[in-house]
């Protein structure tokens, strides 16, 4: 009989574990359930689409459910919601919306890939027709036509996270007065302080109001069932539209019922074979959580790139294969307007954290020679520890330039190289592209001077 | 009594050696002789002098002699030229060339930093007024002038190297018509074919006439002593104006007297304080072989960024402390009119002859997501052994976003990733900077399926 491999959602690492699987075992029977209407696209690249930079919708969509069952040979089931698994049976319990029908299917091999859902304010008028989350392609495009449609003058953005900094150029891109309701002193808190302050001058400087300290206590509707107000611990603010960015979490409810175990961030914790707890049952991405290379500690980092490396992995496993995901550094990058911001590892609050005794430098350089056409401060804030001298994580935040040296970081944290050793790398000079002493030569030589 | 140590040559790495010198023994008595007018300045900078990319040629001086002796305190004597070294006396034989008398100096410790010579064709009239190498700032001013003076209207190039292709640029930018004559099939012969036929696309795009296999018989010169035309093996091309650009070699004249070993490419070897063999004497930059990390091998790479780190090891040690340089994997970058071009690590050709069982890959990706505004083709040409899985070297071209992935590899073949490695390293994903698989990552997965 032929092995049936079933995997639960379908936007990342969903679609990745069952064409992976497929591919693997070409005569195995793979399906695909997906709650929503849309299957393979890019929720990280929504607010591009929406700040007009991505001009079709359709460039979204990897591939459509039609294409993937051509091109792949995935059978795909949209509109499908698995309500239980019954681990023992090794079957799902799954309501087609569309006919309102509950059917059990029976599985080999089960993929989760259940992803992430938004964090809610728990208030009142939560899901008013002008409050938008940016988590899932039709909220993307719902946001979009009542932005063309309505023409929003006023919009508040609650969370000033990564979703929140590119929410906020693709407003002020649309022409709409924007206000940031954060509730720390600065954004992006999981930056240095020297990074998030960069961050906040960059919205200023483009005309976000950014109102620090900020708890939401309601949101008033009218009677069209549009919320025109929010009531919070620094005053009341009105507007348009309102957007919700308060980061996500692990959706791992249907994980209970199955005895499937999750970590210290409410993620499913697997093997490096992305194998459960559970006999038979994988799982990749964002419902997942991650072992941070760096120090060794389950994470909760929902990236596209470590979703679809997991859902590779797992599809791989599902079908016989034998393939490892390590973990992750965390590698992630923002564009707040003009400025570019990246983290590689882990911050010097987690590394104090992770026991690590954190020395640390902040510096800038040129992005080029320093009088060359189009040159740009690039800043490195390096995150070292004390006794080994490793590099646990960086900071990299500037003009044009900043994100790509990032990685070169990541490389070297990677590696565990300590600060000697990034000094000592070879990097390229050449005048347009990279002065003699690259900002990040120049940061591993200051941060060696610390110690 | 005072230390005293000696410097011979100040373009790079010579002025580096002497003021890390005076910085670890601020006692001692630190000297440099230069033959020339200009000490601490960039060879790389003069082509985008040229091209008036870069306005003030004040701009390419890091240092005047003045600002040396006061800054750093380092003694500096212009129009110095050292004519022998007495290594059993610990003598310097230094010819001033002002006014032209010649003096004995004598040393503790001597570091030479002699640099590179430009290579010649041999023929005469190689020295005429018209003809030009990029080879000192002095040169460099001077060329600036005439083109400034006599506007000529067409020029030839001999030699299609990194010079080559910066001055075909620089000269086009002057909008005179350039003719490159190069004595290979296709520009820049260390590259892999693939990156010299885009080099060449872009050169032939931009306007440069490029003759292949070429070899110059005759420069014929006026009455006035300007060259107007070049006889060659393919024809014969007239011109206002000639660059040579062949190559450079180690300037090692004085090694002979001193009998200080050089290695196979003609240069300095050192250990890894920068020691030459002979007692007391260090030697540093372009006069200087370099031990590629790669294939430990020694290895002739003139470039600013190892010549400043041999420099600085070489000052320090003669100062008497005990720094190391363990050379270099070659990170070199080039920008030829919109195509940005990065070499890191060893050709395939160097890899072969290295004994390495080369298998390679050549790729195409985008640099930010295919359909974000800006993005551009970024093409990667990753070279392995086929037994180590080792990636040896690569060459990383394309649009905006190139040379910068270069150094992410570079650290990768300097840490001696295998291909798997390499596809397994946590990039940053992030619209407007890298799409979801990077071109690195791409390529290290499709070259993995060669072996």
């Amino acid at each position: 009989m032929k092995q049936r491999i079933l995997v639960v959602g379908g936007v990342a690492a969903g679609p990745s574990a069952a064409s992976k699987a497929k591919r693997v075992n070409p005569n195995a029977d793979v399906t695909l359930f997906e709650q929503g209407e849309h299957i393979s696209y890019g929720i990280c690249e929504l607010p591009y689409y929406i700040g007009n930079e991505v001009k079709e919708k359709e460039q979204l969509i990897t591939y459509t459910p039609q294409r993937l069952e051509q091109v792949k040979g995935v059978k795909v089931k949209i509109f499908h919601r698995v309500e239980e698994i019954r681990a023992v049976k090794k079957q799902l319990v799954v309501r087609d919306l569309d006919r309102e029908k509950v059917q059990e299917y029976e599985y080999d091999r089960l993929v989760l890939a259940t992803g992430a859902k938004s964090r809610r304010l728990g208030l009142d008028n939560e899901d008013a027709r002008n409050v938008f989350r940016v988590n899932s392609l039709s909220e993307g495009y719902a946001l979009k036509q009542f932005i063309e449609e309505e023409k929003p003058l006023r919009a508040l953005i609650v969370g000033g996270g990564y979703i929140g900094m590119e929410m906020c150029e693709a407003l002020v891109n649309n022409g709409i007065e924007t206000t940031l309701l954060h509730q720390g002193e600065l954004p992006m808190s999981g930056l240095e302080q020297e990074a998030r302050k960069a961050v906040l001058g960059e919205l200023v400087k483009n005309g976000v109001h950014f109102k620090r300290n900020i708890h939401c206590r309601r949101l008033k509707a009218n009677e069209k069932g549009n919320v025109v107000a929010v009531d919070t611990s620094g005053g009341e603010f009105s507007a348009d539209l309102v957007i919700l960015s308060l980061g996500v979490e692990p959706n791992v409810e249907l994980c209970a019922s199955a005895r499937i175990h999750l970590g210290p961030n409410g993620g499913i914790t697997t093997d490096q074979r992305q194998a459960t707890n559970v006999d038979t049952i994988f799982a990749g991405g964002d419902c997942c959580e991650v072992k941070n290379l760096v120090n060794n500690k389950w994470m909760y980092i929902p990236l596209a790139t470590t979703a679809s490396k997991q859902g590779w992995v797992a599809g791989e496993n599902a079908a016989g294969g034998k393939a490892t995901f390590k973990g992750a550094i965390r590698a992630v990058a923002v564009k707040v307007f003009g400025l570019e911001v990246a983290q590689v590892g882990i911050s010097s609050e987690e590394a104090r954290q992770s026991g690590f005794d954190v020395v640390s430098e902040h510096i800038s350089g040129d992005s080029k020679i320093s009088f060359y056409p189009g040159n740009a401060k690039v800043f490195v804030h390096l995150i070292a520890d004390k006794k080994s001298r490793r590099v646990l994580g960086a900071n990299v935040y500037g003009g044009v330039g900043s994100v790509l040296r990032a990685n070169t970081l990541g490389v070297a944290i990677q590696q565990r190289l300590t600060v000697d050793e990034v000094f000592r790398l070879d990097m390229i000079y050449s005048p347009p592209f990279a002065p003699l002493w690259d900002p990040i030569l120049i940061a591993a030589n200051q941060l060696s001077k610390r110690f």
